[in-house]
């Protein structure tokens, strides 16, 4: 069996989240997300966020969550600002626009939105033969892996207001984010300053879901019709709220995401000895190096990995995830592979 | 604690099933579907319905599946057909409507569609004034718990090959529709009939899922295109694999199905031994008693039940619905309550 | 060549509009409906509202009308609600469907919906399970050519009160009705009830082009971004302003329906004095006699009109329709062969 | 009042339409297009494109043909290739996403997409986490007013069938491309390349109108209902046969456009003379050259057209169109007046 650096869903849930759910399976509550756990879930996360006036929603996943809330949040000819690598615009299958939107990118650097990228798209935008942009996604961590500061939160949130922007962030993978070395955003600064943003379970320690906080009062109306309506309410919703719980009632959702950071250090440290080239650099899970084709082969023998792309020069970007669930033992073991690499 | 009568998703997983996703729970795979254990899941649900060339996907639930497929399989100018009781007209806030289609109801008898009643709705839509039917929808048990019999689902596939529809059944009651009294249908029958149909496992012992059976080959090309478009595809597809073959591999998916139809002939037997009306006859998991106002309130003292409808003369009807956790102590419970309360 | 009662959309424009058209037709202006002659016809249509603070959107027929203005002032799980034989329900090819929006149907008498059944629609709509109703469209007048009267409209004006629901007017035959004998309602009480109606110019008069007025300022934002997103804005924007010019600056809209009405009378007189009897009684432009099938074949060879319903006694309904364009002469003809036919 | 050279819509149809608009103005017809004159435009447009077999469909204007043709050819999941600069992605306000439908942009060169640029896009979108590529979207003449030879469309019509895709040409000013000095390609040629293609009346000659052309069988099913439900159905139908015919029996169409073309030279030749820079170089109806301010400015003063771009250097470019109604005189007033600019 290979180590397996393949992604952060690869397993089923933190173990502690499994007996979470075997210990409740037999309990009967009502359905779709009206229950005691779903209700206690959504409690503690408006108080993990110091924000006791949001409206949290349990989603099935990060699609349904993205298409589902930017629809809510959007007129019939409103359009997304996102990086051109957002997951909305590249990942999605056109989910988005499926639900009558466009998607308008905007300049981008390491995978993060810039003040001035967003300043200029609505400044072409004014007039009613193009779209109105109406909000800005962003994703923390990127898809790239990197991670935006408070200061350029802070950033955004002002060129929201300015361009009269809903600022949405893609949480997808937060706990990584939120849990990365340097890092000075906390769970109450994001919620703080999003209108919306939700909390990935999936990427980190659940089966499935993403807990979708909705902080702007405004935009709360009607949304368990829009979840609904968009095919994303679980009849057992209770699963989410028993998982959710599991996750925060002693905030081990962080020290998850903390050791796929830390797992991912590790690797960063072999490369860095190994003299191995970042094609992006990152501080969350996910760790991009440089090789040759023959060190991608070479590594593609014992460790179970994503190819992410072709260089220029010939050489290839390859892609290694950590998660909850990657042990010490196989970080270990890939570091000193990539260490002994250039040898 | 009130014994629970309330619905069929009232709880989590069957055991069998919480015991695979245990045992499976670290193994790393790949995502969204394409794991080993999704592969055989499908393979072994080709088997089971005798459709080798069949594929099948695994849905998040029964609105998505629904939604998902009939917006894949009609053009923007189609429309579906059904019961005016109909799950997409009824109880799903517009999904299918959202995904751009129009829903035509036809006459119906008994939650059930009549080919008369699809007759006359594509007679009454042949210019371009109007939408085409291209669709027919049926549940299979249906919204009041009746089930089609073999003759009457073949008069339906002769009426929809005479008016060029698509026949579409919703399962997700399907197991107790086929276990249950009197069902001449097996599930080799309905994949014969159906284009596309799915196998309800939300109601039926899982913790979620829906196995979505696309017979017809012609309605196959990019399925997983629409899945993942429609928000539906799960990162960790292969939950709904490992579900799926815990319900199939031991053919155990029919015997919780069967279980929960004869708790639901113990109700039914304690009616009539009491003299109590049925609203709606059935012989599957739900039981539609015609009560007064004081024998419902006499009854939600000690049993969890939905109110279902309120009658012209002052009387109401309540749903008892019964699934593979309702014990026999509990059903007798119910039984002998009602068997007692026109005493 | 057969005297012409199939449509009030058979001719070109009036010959004052086609006049107005040929005086302007070579000057330059600019497009999209922002020329002189647009911004005059709304300011005189505001005028003849008595609605100063209106905004007045030129529409290039009344599907798009509908289409457009109902999807912009619902978000995406709210519903229309109108009579079963409203256009949008009946005979728009799914056209608001296809924007994404449900229709409910609701009890109506002679084409018009009562406020009960407007009030059991809003009632049986309120969880999340459905969809909301939002809106509620009647047309004035209604498709059985049937006219509300001053006091059903602002009963119907106090249920959208009570329920939040927008009252919709679509008034693609309102020159007829507001002309009709009997009819109790004046352009400014609709004006004053109404969120949003419009005026229609296709069927009186113009050769395309209904006014759309929205009298609800919160329903204003936006609305020219969603005509060109809705396909519907016009390059010559300037030709509907230039006709509805024409029609409204001496009043020559109303006087064209009148005589529309008047040559209806007509043909209800002859059908009165042969004893025909009505299908669906109407003081507007349409015509519904009860014939026997060899009566329509008689009629067929003398006149063109629509075959309207076959009735269940055997015997069938035909449309007569009459516009600007109808001569008395061919009114007469049609009311003495009416009178004739049961001799 | 100043020459006119804002856009090639300002004014309303040529006398040759407006005459035979009056000529058939009282006659009655059945409407929605299926009047004899709409019959016979069809015809004889099928003629003209060598394309017997080909539907004709008049639709109402440019966006409202885009939008109702392209969501006609693709499923939900599936895009449209087009240049950055394509109409459908720039200038429609998100219509084609409004129906559901991601555009994907591909290298272009001078606003005309590449074979390479094409292919590059369809080997990026290979799986079903991405839109699949459906559709080739091209303008002739292009939004920047160059021109495709005929190597190059059959380069293109080449790529599409190497990657599956449909193509579909915006002939909004395709009069003014087919006649320019250099075009190689004939309406034949077109129409035998292209899928779907249309004839855009609205910018030479006709009040509105386009001419839909579809070409390829398998795309023709059902397009009437789907004009119908896109909202773009007239009532008076017969208004496009009229003016369709008007244009094309003595093939005037052609005339209108090489003439617009002719004026076009005009002020081109003034802008060599002058030494005056293009912005874009054209042989079409729109002329792009490069000004200081001041020297906008100066024209401004006498002559109305559209400023286009500020360019980095300081400088900007304007626009200037030309149409069937541009007189000589003024194509001659503004040449000397751009020759005179740099004395």
């Amino acid at each position: 069996m290979k180590a397996f650096f393949m992604n952060d869903y690869g397993e089923g849930a933190h173990p502690i989240v499994m007996q979470r759910l075997m210990e409740t399976n037999m309990e009967h509550t009502c359905g779709y997300g009206l229950d005691a756990y779903s209700l206690r879930a959504q409690k503690l996360i408006c108080e993990k966020c110091g924000q006791p006036q949001a409206q949290v929603h349990m989603m099935t996943g990060g699609t349904s969550a993205n298409v589902i809330a930017l629809s809510a949040f959007m007129r019939p000819y409103e359009a997304a600002i996102c990086a051109p690598t957002g997951h909305i615009n590249t990942h999605e299958t056109g989910a988005l626009e499926g639900r009558g939107h466009k998607i308008l990118t905007c300049a981008a650097s390491e995978g993060k939105v810039t003040p001035e990228g967003v300043r200029a798209v609505c400044a072409a935008h004014t007039d009613e033969h193009v779209v109105r942009p109406r909000l800005l996604y962003i994703s923390q961590a990127t898809e790239l892996g990197t991670v935006y500061t408070l200061a350029e939160l802070k950033a955004l949130r002002a060129v929201c207001d300015e361009c009269g922007l809903i600022l949405f962030v893609d949480g997808a993978r937060l706990g990584s984010a939120l849990t990365s070395r340097g890092c000075d955003v906390t769970l109450k600064d994001l919620a703080s300053l999003a209108d919306c943003f939700y909390i990935g379970g999936t990427k980190n320690g659940l089966l499935f879901g993403e807990a979708l906080v909705i902080v702007n009062p405004a935009l709360q109306d009607g949304f368990r019709h829009m979840i609904k309506h968009g095919g994303g309410m679980m009849a057992k919703g209770r699963l989410c709220g028993v998982m959710f719980l599991a996750a925060f009632e002693h905030d081990d959702y962080f020290a998850w995401a903390r050791h796929a950071n830390e797992m991912a250090d590790i690797i960063r440290g072999g490369m860095e000895r190994g003299g191995i080239e970042f094609y992006q650099k990152t501080q969350t899970n996910q760790v991009f190096p440089v090789l040759t084709c023959a060190q991608e082969e070479a590594l593609a023998a014992q460790f179970a990995f994503e190819h992410w792309a072709d260089l220029p020069d010939g050489r290839v970007s390859v892609r290694f995830v950590t998660s909850w669930a990657t042990t010490p033992q196989d970080a270990k073991l890939l570091a000193d592979a990539l260490e002994a690499l250039n040898r």
